[in-house]
């Protein structure tokens, strides 16, 4: 990883735990940033059948896409307030494990039309898919679509 | 609320918080049975924008719709696994206070064709909307579809 790259993880990391409370008290932890990986042990999100709770694996996700967009951000020195709008969640199988949340990488043309918007008005929109993984199977998806809004334009 | 219903309630709150760990952590708890109300504190959901997480918010609603079924499974005395499948979820408004996860009783069709897919198969499915709400306000949204299995049918 370059060192630019490993800047954006620590200092990313750092944020997500110092600010995010839920992310502390389940102990998801940014893990990469290229793709992005938040990784989350098993045992605070265990549910009553011995596996992980709906309400964790998708937290795991949601922080994942929401990475992906603030390193996007990040990247381009941009001050932005990202937030989860709406979201299509599938639970395809029990995650019996330790479990992995990774942002697929956007198409180009997604982050360039998200750069006009924000240009444009200050706010934008991304859709982001993200797929949770535990030993190598895919257990939930989610397609999420964010808000963006660069800093001093938030309502 | 009559004594069989508070022995429910005891029973399910007492359940929620022994057998689902991210529940403890972020300190959600069961108000309510009829209808279904899932409680839960700012504080553990505090995300970087000093507003619940949207991770939280979901997990309040998934919970609740699961008790609904829990609680329907119970009155009926079929012991089942209650697990959510897919959902779709708006986030509409930041949530700066406490908030209240409230299920929305189904209409009796849906409870019907439920217990006749049970009694077939050991296996049914069910959707639950839920709001989640902060100061009255509806800031969240889920519709959840959820699997319902009877103890032994499990894969």
């Amino acid at each position: 990883m370059s060192k630019a790259n490993m800047l954006v993880l620590e200092g990313l990391r750092a944020y997500l735990t110092a600010r995010i409370s839920p992310a502390r008290a389940l102990n998801l932890s940014l893990e990469a940033i290229d793709p992005v990986i938040v990784a989350a042990p098993l045992e605070p999100s265990l549910n009553d059948k011995g596996t992980a709770f709906a309400g964790s694996l998708f937290s795991a996700a949601a922080l994942a896409g929401w990475a992906l967009l603030t390193r996007w951000c990040t990247a381009r020195s941009l001050d932005a307030e990202v937030a989860l709008q709406s979201s299509n969640a599938r639970f395809l199988a029990p995650a019996r494990a330790d479990f992995r949340a990774i942002a697929r990488e956007p198409p180009a043309a997604q982050w360039e039309k998200l750069g006009r918007m924000l240009a444009r008005s200050g706010r934008g929109r991304a859709a982001v898919c993200v797929d949770v993984r535990c030993h190598e199977a895919v257990v939930m998806t989610l397609d999420g679509v964010y808000a963006v809004m660069l800093a001093g334009r938030a309502k």
